[in-house]
């Protein structure tokens, strides 16, 4: 059976190893849920680089951009890291440049992996599927909250594990560590979070419930995320990858 | 009130900070249990170093020598890493220098704490009680396996946790995290563990089961080694400084 591990802080993939793995980046609060909610509204490609400079670049090519620093839209930026940035119609068929403050950290960090897919509560349920029809080692790695562990993410991770235990082994902790995290959480998932994350207590001060709330709805969209070189796209998914 | 921290990893231990904090450093499966069960069994003074090279130059001085490594004691070495071997009556009054594969390491990477106590479930509610009288920013750094996070040192941090968290706060989600996990397997540690655990599985071949089960008893000892320098020393604790 393939191996599935959970790394908790993008510090920590060297231990992991993504080589030769398909990786899920997963930022629940908010980069990857922007992301996958981005692609399941039409945007054609998101740029995602590490630095607001670099983003800044994507302008003079026209394309929109979206810089999110401590939980805030960076100034001069069109769009931050809400969700609902990316239910306007406006973004369809879009190109989009992206910096957050941990999301896209994760993402070129895991620049070794066979492949590197964007996982959200929003798109798990086809996320599992995929997987599963791979029969591929899978590393899931949380963005964290600057190189720690946070909840949101690890969260996720429990459920991806609930939904592949069966199918995977993990000579490692993290999984089941999750796992049962998430089995102590998926009851109310909303209350879960907004009693216990620190993340949330940060962008709390920022009215940012309703992002929230959107960003922890289950299975809401159908669509993967994944990186071709530089860009993010969204995979076309057949019979045939995914179960 | 204080902060309180967990450190899931040794290798994230510059995300969170060691200096000015009082380091609680734990390696259940089975360094810090050694320790905690050697000084309350009467060693004057243990010797923890990374290298094995290190710990055989204590041999020339006279001092027994403990040095494990994957589980195993090392060949040429007196002792390897079960409690046990601390039970018996030649070890009273004895100075030991120890190696082992993740414990040892742990406390040389909190050098930079104001003060580095070694944990376990055998001194647990002492050191919840020492750290309640301290008023001091703490921070649980976790041996894990090989810089992973692993279950049981992640299990012991959410036990402190749950005793402290009425004069502590945490602007991290990793304390709540290690308390939610405990909270799931406290009515049944032994099973928890032995089911889930990585390094349970690990030391499994090796038919450890009765050093495990000694590791998990809760508070059976009295005694709080700390770090003097490069000398670990039986704390001298007074009703000033506990409660």
């Amino acid at each position: 059976m393939p191996n599935i591990d959970v790394c908790l802080s993008p510090q920590l993939i060297g231990q992991y190893g993504a080589e030769g793995k398909i990786v899920v980046v997963v930022d629940i609060l908010r980069a990857t849920s922007c992301m996958v909610t981005a692609f399941a509204n039409g945007v054609t490609c998101i740029l995602p680089v590490e630095t607001v400079e670099e983003c800044a670049e994507f302008k003079t090519k026209g394309h929109l951009t979206a810089a999110e620093r401590e939980g805030k839209i960076v100034d001069g930026f069109e769009i931050g890291n809400s969700p609902f940035s990316y239910l306007q119609p406006n973004i369809k068929g879009q190109t989009i440049g992206i910096t957050t403050t941990n999301g896209t950290k994760a993402i070129k960090l895991s620049a070794a992996a066979e492949q590197i897919l964007i996982g959200a509560f929003l798109n798990k349920t086809v996320i599992a599927q995929y997987l599963l029809a791979q029969n591929k080692d899978v590393l899931i790695v949380c963005a964290g909250w600057k190189n720690k562990m946070n909840l949101e993410d690890t969260l996720f991770a429990g459920a991806l594990v609930s939904l592949l235990e069966t199918s995977f082994i993990s000579v490692n902790d993290s999984a089941v560590a999750s796992k049962v995290l998430y089995e102590a959480a998926k009851n109310n998932l909303f209350a879960f979070v907004t009693q216990n994350s620190s993340h949330y207590k940060r962008l709390k001060n920022l009215n940012l419930d309703k992002d929230i709330a959107f960003c922890l709805q289950q299975d809401i969209y159908q669509v993967i995320p994944t990186m071709k070189g530089s860009e993010m796209v969204a995979m076309q998914l057949t019979a045939a990858n995914s179960k």
